[in-house]
């Protein structure tokens, strides 16, 4: 199920994104990919193309944000001082709705995609026709988690890769099945890729080469990651 | 901040580990390893090597684990069916307060090592000591999360490589404040690195080569990650 290296390459080169850019375009021209390439797209630049931006009033300030995340929760969490811990339409439970100020023209706010999983197919079907590779395509962003301090990039979309690879079935070292069974691949890919990203770096895409072939099928953070409420011991 | 390209090593050849091994001389004599590579070894192995083993009555099957889950418990969080969230002695939430019986002799648990910071620490000390090599260590464990479904690798203990990596004071390309500021980028690495580990293939070591000279340093899983109670808004 495994591989026995994988390299994560910074893309180097990518333009500012603007609203009705095409995200393939901009990657196709910059970046040289193989059969196999797993490509790894900040929701960011995403969420610009696809034109998901509001207008703020900076003079405002953190009250304009709030009323933006109000909006974009369907379930508010959890409040504390400034932070907001909800779930938005995708399923997705995080801070402030997933809405961003940062890295953005003062004045606009950046929106989650409405389907970030349709985000990445359509990515990945850009490059296809662009570069001829096959590649997956993850769309990343950056969230906290209940338990651990300190954020990390986990999927929020994916294309041709797989969001969890299930490991039932398989044995251990013992003969024994495994008690942990599925594993987020996705995720794991989507915060590798951060390692070479950072925040302000300005590289809003990386390249993960040499993910296990088995892990290249049709996938859906929605069908695969989100977990229904039903499931949820936490909400 | 960032580094241009990470390339991550499956470490093969290690021996199955028992009571009393050194893991870093294990490693040692597999491995080729860098000034600056980042060694991420599963927690299993060091569990092992430390003796934090119990035994368990076959017979007894989950009943016996519950029994362990209990005890390695200090707080029980959730509970549905045979799964139990709780809180550990090292302020970790999650499953089974990380007891497994996966990938062990049947009759025999694995608990959690007493102190995982330090584990890393006498990692790191005994591979600078047999390889001359200037390199961080991430003991790592798989956890599930509340609201995604499908494990990951996150760090339990780090020693000479960042646990949490502050980039406040950073700005984005409009100069305003980054409002993302704090990056785990220890976790990121556990789940880079568990990308070509795989569960069942018996590879319990992984080098990650290339990351951030900056983030070569002291730290701490339990004083940078682990999120103290009244921090939190969901225990």
């Amino acid at each position: 199920m495994t591989t026995e290296a994988l390299t994560i390459l910074a893309v180097r080169g990518m333009p500012e994104v603007r609203p009705g850019d095409v995200v393939a375009d901009l990657i196709a021209a910059v970046a040289d990919l193989h059969d196999g390439d797993v490509v790894v797209v900040t929701q960011k630049i995403v969420s610009k193309a696809e034109g998901r931006l509001v207008e703020v009033d900076p003079a405002l300030g953190a009250q304009a944000h709030r009323a933006v995340v109000e909006r974009e929760s369907v379930r508010v969490l959890r409040r504390r001082g400034d932070l907001v811990v909800s779930e938005t339409a995708h399923g997705f439970v995080c801070a402030n709705a997933g809405v961003d100020l940062s890295n953005v023209e003062p004045g606009l706010a950046v929106l989650l995609p409405v389907d970030a999983d349709r985000s990445a197919r359509r990515i990945r079907d850009g490059l296809r026709a662009r570069t001829g590779a096959e590649v997956g395509v993850v769309v990343s962003d950056t969230f906290g988690r209940p338990w651990r301090r300190g954020l990390t990039d986990v999927a929020i979309g994916t294309a041709g890769v797989a969001a969890v690879v299930d490991l039932r079935g398989s044995v251990d070292a013992w003969g024994r099945p495994l008690n942990v069974t599925e594993v987020c691949v996705a995720d794991e890919l989507a915060g590798a890729a951060e390692l070479v990203m950072g925040k302000a770096s300005g590289v809003p895409v990386a390249v993960v080469r040499g993910v296990c072939p088995e892990w290249l099928r049709e996938s859906s953070v929605r069908a695969e990651i989100v977990r229904p409420p039903a499931e949820d011991l936490f909400r």
